[in-house]
């Protein structure tokens, strides 16, 4: 008996979306960094698969990804250049496609002017900084706290991780050179009287930036509280300081696998799950007793911001 | 007979969320723009109203609303300054109000640097400019497409909308003088044979805020086509090139309620809906036929784009 | 000297997008809502706009959206319906209009099902509902607290605001039948002891479903008591519970610009402001004093809740 | 001479963020699934890392993730008593922990009922499903295009993928069981004289369904061509489908490290990269010509998508 529905195939595509990578480009001490973004699409005699589940013409997206990484090894070029690369390898390499497409994305970073910096390996984007204020008056009685937010930078060199504890579900091996990105989320309150707001916010600013180039890093910890403790020595109007440095992990990718130097220059950008290290620094005598518990700015960041 | 369960109004609070407002400040031909986001919250003696629905001492967060767009009217000072100015209010002219909190949040706009620009009235924001390239290779061929978007501007003066059509449901005044916002996005195609791409990128770039900073807009549409001609004018790789300028509205808040001049000075942003404006413009000989419809650079930005 | 550069428009379109209105349809006491964003756009000849800044044949995208409010007034139909109708008024009425495309989307919100409710007017969407826990072991004891977030309700009758308080800066009218929307946020903390903690879950959210369709609101304030006191009421287990209401609002369009009756059935909705009530009920003897500031549960939503 | 700037810690803490995993809970062919996101943070003695980089009380946050994941291959139980055992087990496995906080977000997804299903392995969330139309009237013509969005749905069994084409880039194991998890988008052309929009509608979405559940995959290809067909099929009125089936990866935990099983239970939810599935399915006779490509409904959702 006839079948009396006649599906066709009328037009397909497959491919990877959202590879997003860093590549480090190194010249000694100086370095660039390339923040990528790559969705590929392949179209062509892909029937089987959608008709039969046949998949012997389908090079599965994960490969796709793996050549994205892979070809993010050789030098970059423009993103026109990139885009063009991969499109090329994908349209020549496998007899069943017709059309390749590859979209390339790419985010700026720009090198962090600090004076004196031996290398020039620290980054801030060209994202969006906002200025934060919080004013409370209760009882009577005025108090303004400060922040920022959105303050994403990185580093390429001078950044290590290891000799932590170690337990049963330990497997992060550990590292000598890392790169180290976050987004600064800072909360500062200054001392009774003070007025110039606006010099002070300047002034916190730089000192964090530069507090975040400086510092060879052996955890995020040890960076946060050396950004609080040049914040308090640099700006005297400041009493204390909240900080939030998310860890966003990027994890070298493995070429090896590709018949290439395993190499430490093309990154995995994870947006979750990440690390996140919180911490008060205040004036005050050392021994002071044991730090309590941060739960801000996180916390301090109330009313209702969780609800944007 | 008793009441077996007790319950009792442990801690309160209300205020109003996300009030986000652009303040223009006029000195002369010379602007400066404030992008403020604003939440006040107050607590204090409102068991009346939780427990029997009795306003009598609840202030409308409507009228915190209100009291923020009429601050605003007066000069910001710093975030810090304009949060204890709101807050201190709050507290004293209500005795309910036991504490006031208020949080301003400031993004930045930089003066957009024009050559010869007569008055200082364009800006760029500080946020994300995303670099694009599609390339596609089709039965053995390349075409690559490059582009841009993120670029937030708004200029404050230099800009009207007056003497378009009306129909039943027209209620929009004519406007001799309007805040116009956007953020760009552009496709564009070069000639064959081009290879400098990032060359071509940053000149179509200096163009668009050039020609969007120096055009005295009298449309949307205009503006766009301006842009437009002004990349084909001074990038001669560029064949072609598609715009899409969606029309952030800002709407001047009237102040005469308050007491005050109506002012236009006090925006209120509005997300949405917004009106976008598209078009394609490309070298050729003028009345070659009636343009087609743009249904890109929407279109172009797939695949996969809708999903993020 | 003729001019060196020919540019030509190619493709031209322009509208307004996400224009988000609810409709009530009302059959007595029974109500239907509709959720619906539509985005408008207009392609055909509007060179002259383009070219000359020539709006004459340019409907202004303001317009186009109150055509969407003015349609919305008739009874809807499908999506597909809506916009059809809107497609073809478009292209007859304006000659210029060559083609007129409308995007209908639609969110479902489904009537709440309350036991011996008189009037069916009160809705949840079909959203996503989150449990939330948070378990702290500080010092060696356990604490738990509970939450959901993301219900969003709204009722069409028995809401009103008035006999408020009013200062200077209020211009809210007062009004005895508005529509009451929110995104009801909670935290409850158990008896010690406490382990049904999933049967305890599903009855607290029963409860705040059926006191948020059955209280006649004469504030938000009210409502979330409410809310909290039956809780507290019907599930033993709970000792206190954080309510966070935010007012979505929702604001009648006034039809009559358009020849048509005011009407109460179709709304503009607001992302933001939006007005945030908050408070805490506990179990406890009335007159134990008065209460606190409420600044959870945002805060209770550390740590790292912001940052996403 | 002795340090002018005396800086304190004040408080600390450290933890890991978003932890997203997905465990499956299998009673014989009845599975459920538990979609949780995990967030950790300890606080305590951990001034050395923070003073001197001494890590050597640190537990690495990837420690911590490991043991969201091994203790998920545990019974989860509710949210409560699986973060109450996460907290317990931070705050006594390490000395330096004063206190371990742990939250527990889970959203749910309901078993889709399809009738004469062997195994209860599908599942849809309670997420937002949206309906779309898109309507134009081009030179005096209506066209109406229907589409669904948001559809999230998975199933835990049935679903293989191998026998694929592998290059030098391709690192994918074949896999005879794997989680399949997707985000059906749609969108349906209907025969010239269709006015019964809604009714079809709810046949197009009930057949997608229940294709999906009821197909045994070998390919995502595979699954979108049996959605398409089984519309075809089920609703006469429809003349061709354009589907796009996000690939969202869900990767088993290795959880041989911890001394476990390796399971199949707990699944790691990456939210990009994504594969993405694209086809187009219409009424014709087989061998009609090869498929274009398909690059919608991505283009088709335009205009104005992007934007949001």
């Amino acid at each position: 008996m006839a079948e009396p529905v006649i599906a066709v195939l009328a037009a397909n595509s497959y491919g990877k979306a959202d590879v997003h990578l860093l590549k480090v480009e190194r010249e000694g001490d100086r370095h660039r960094v390339r923040d990528l973004t790559v969705t590929t699409v392949l179209s062509g005699d892909f029937e089987a698969s959608y008709l039969d589940g046949d998949n012997s013409a389908v090079l599965p997206t994960d490969s796709q990804k793996n050549t994205v990484h892979a070809f993010a090894a050789d030098p970059i070029g423009s993103v026109e250049e990139f885009g063009a690369r991969l499109a090329r390898h994908f349209a020549a390499a496998h007899p069943a496609v017709r059309s390749a497409r590859v979209r390339v994305e790419e985010r700026s970073w720009q090198r962090l002017p600090v004076e004196g910096l031996p290398a020039a390996t620290a980054f801030a984007d060209g994202g969006e900084a906002v200025q934060l204020a919080w004013a409370t008056v209760a009882d009577g009685r005025l108090t303004v706290a400060c922040g920022l937010r959105g303050i994403k930078v990185l580093k390429t060199s001078g950044s290590e991780f290891h000799s932590f504890l170690t337990d049963r579900y330990t497997t992060l091996a550990p590292t000598r050179d890392r790169l180290l990105a976050t987004e600064v989320g800072a909360r500062w309150h200054c001392a009774d009287g003070t007025s110039a707001w606006s010099k002070v916010r300047d002034a916190v600013l730089a000192h964090l930036l530069e507090a975040f180039a400086q510092t060879h890093s052996l955890a995020v910890q040890q960076t946060l509280f050396a950004m609080g403790r040049r914040v308090l020595a640099g700006v005297p109007e400041v009493e204390s300081i909240d900080l939030r440095l998310p860890n966003i992990h990027h994890v070298p990718v493995d070429l090896t696998p590709f018949g290439l130097e395993p190499g430490n220059e093309v990154f995995t950008v994870f947006d979750r799950p990440y690390g996140v290290i919180e911490g008060s620094v205040r004036r005050g005598a050392p021994g002071a007793g044991a730090a309590g518990d941060a739960d801000f700015p996180s916390d301090a960041d109330s009313p209702n911001e969780e609800s944007r």
